[in-house]
């Protein structure tokens, strides 16, 4: 079963939301074994929308519509499948009454123009919903299907999951089992990635590989389809393993997990606690370790020493090292780490300062420069590193490298050779 | 001028990565008065991309192809833009030339599968680019046009900008003129922004509005149409000085302004310096006051105090606040305020506490609950919020809480009645 995507709203076409509900209905979906070949966004325009889902339903089995169910006048979905479909809507006064209800539960006098919302197309199916108030709609036509959601994410996603999951499972059969592996790497470029596993990705069957950057990492994107689930997990499991044994700790995570996981992860399994004295990076890095629910049971906190005499008064860096290496240094980084793991009494202390640009570089030291500090009880050491990019991406990447640094730091001094670093 | 995006890429339509090309280019574009028709996304399939190229040439003036421009084997747009206008690849030897400079500039030894880069289609015109490697491509067909753009945002954006508006606007007069306007609100909800101001929103002509609802913040969304600049910008000016004496400081920001800028702003102006004590928030606000470039003229840095020693030890909050009122609490905010403030030597001091979750409520101190406090030399005092939704959101929330808590604290103090918030 291949299906298409609508969204609907003409805040997607001007550019001033970002579509949210496309992705993921295609991942939702893709667990279950449909394929999702194409996400379409149009404006609330009757004629934009017909003419889609026409398009759409003449390369696949189906279409997912969202958004345009609403009571409002720019909400046209309705008339939209309509058209396309070439059939009526038709006044359902069961569809008043449970839209009444609804309403009544939160005791809100119920405008008029809610009964927009009690049409449906000749033929169609309504879903009642559980969250919010707008009606879905599933009409089938000539062995293609047409569904329409609402496009409030959290009504929509509700629908999805309880309603057409369990609708489209009953109609189509898996003709394919599908799996996504994501092998997420600390990979310097693209191209050295495709270098170094290459031969790998020609080698494989029934799956395939693609390469993509983000800022501060590089991900493997494994897609393996095949006659059901036990043998599409043993394609992914070999491919895997083929790349694990090349890439060893290049890739720090699989799927979902962040490096910040991963480094939570590392910590606590080997009783580590941290806390972090930022410059550069203004308090990103801890935003990401604290994004994590339970880091306070590793992290202890840090100090953003955005000017020297915070350096000075906060971390105890000496202003002899300020004077003679200058702030952005490796012997700076270095007290930095020191100074704030003292401070704090964890076991391992993190300094970052560098250049984030866009103005402050020298010939010397150019945007983009960043030096990163580790301190651990007798052992202590710094990175020098120059990114390149904007402000933004300069910051994301330092934050990225200071917790790959400590991830390293742990693996070495506390993991056995090839353990397990999921 | 009409004309439809296609992003490009297998990760989209598998829903792994969300689309923010399509809107920025939308919302650029959009400023020049070029209408999109539509998004579209496809994977990196060459008949996938090309079936879609032509639907969109059919329906409009030309179409922007963004991604699978790249060297490896599954960036295939530049075949498939040869499929849809029947045209053959030949190899630019100039071109390899150029990409052969720019990897040189960054001395990596040179892939091989680069060259596939210095191929066009018959006919079309290089876009060099000045950011990455990867060269776009225009071609015209029938007075129709296909560009074709790098996936990457960063080398899309610079392409966009520098070489596709200066040829757009060449190519084509603006038959409308098309301006975007968005006031950025701490309104409580869409619903009580919409009782504020319905009666405005009614009573306008040639602009439409929209309410829409993020994480802290709600934003009225006006666009305009009309027949020449000068008339759109009198059109969109009368609107706004109605919503601005209705709503007042409400506003806080225009378009792409954040509220960490207009509170950089206005520290800036007013000669103030900041310092910060995050807690649950744990180096958000101090990440989203480092965005800004040259924050670090006002701004002196901050603590994370994830435990109570940290708060003890580096703020200077006495175990007698901490035991009787605990550490979610307007006394320990006020103390972090203050003791931050004396740390750094700033003139102001802002302290953040609170209970972000999933885990960590109590009956009395429920999850979502922050205490936000100020300290400026004789002065002190907090609020107390409680929000609703995930730990990010909480967190989301709770920086703009603090940040607005200070912007109303300079305009109240620091700035004239009816004062330019812009």
């Amino acid at each position: 079963m291949q299906y298409q995507i609508i969204t609907v709203g003409s805040e997607l076409t001007l550019g001033l939301s970002i579509n949210t509900n496309a992705p993921f209905i295609s991942k939702r979906l893709g667990q279950e074994g449909f394929t999702c070949s194409r996400h379409i966004s149009v404006p609330d325009d009757i004629r934009s929308i017909a003419r889609s889902i026409t398009e759409s339903l003449g390369q696949g089995d189906g279409v997912i519509v969202t958004g345009g169910l609403g009571p409002t006048v720019d909400d046209v979905t309705r008339e939209a499948i309509c058209e396309s479909a070439g059939c009526q809507l038709e006044y359902q006064p069961w569809l008043a009454r449970v839209i009444e209800e609804r309403y009544g539960k939160r005791s809100v006098p119920l405008p008029q123009i809610t009964y927009r919302q009690a049409y449906l197309p000749t033929g169609a199916k309504a879903i009642i919903p559980t969250i919010g108030s707008a009606p879905g709609i599933i009409l089938e036509r000539d062995d293609k299907f047409i569904i329409s959601l609402p496009g409030v994410p959290r009504e929509m996603g509700s629908m999805l999951e309880y309603d057409i999951v369990p609708w489209l499972r009953s109609k189509f059969q898996r003709d394919e089992a599908y799996k996504v592996r994501v092998l997420r790497t600390t990979a310097k470029s693209e191209a050295s990635l495709q270098e170094a596993v290459g031969d790998i990705v020609d080698s494989l069957h029934n799956i395939s590989v693609g390469i993509l950057a983000f800022p501060g990492e590089i991900q493997l994107q494994l897609l393996a389809k095949g006659p059901d689930e036990r043998i599409v997990d043993q394609i992914i499991k070999e491919a895997e393993l083929q790349f694990l044994d090349r890439l060893g700790n290049i890739i720090f995570g699989f799927d979902e997990q962040t490096i910040e996981e991963v480094v939570g992860r590392l910590l606590r399994k080997n009783e580590l606690t941290l806390s972090l004295a930022e410059s550069c990076t203004g308090g990103l890095t801890a935003k990401k370790i604290t994004d994590i629910q339970g880091s306070s049971d590793y992290f202890f906190g840090g100090v953003i020493s955005y000017n020297n005499d915070a350096k000075r008064s906060l971390l105890n860096v000496s202003n002899q090292t300020l004077l003679r290496h200058g702030a952005v240094s490796a012997a700076t980084a270095l007290a930095m780490a020191f100074g704030v793991r003292e401070k704090f009494g964890s076991d391992i202390g993190l300094g970052i300062t560098g250049i984030a640009g866009p103005t402050g570089g020298t010939p010397d030291k150019p945007i983009g420069l960043v030096y990163i500090g580790l301190s651990h009880q007798t052992t202590s050491y710094s990175n020098r590193y120059v990114f390149f990019g904007s402000r933004d991406i300069v910051r994301l990447k330092s934050s990225h490298a200071a917790l790959d640094m400590l991830r390293y730091y742990i693996l070495d001094n506390f993991e056995q050779v090839g353990g397990d670093v999921s």
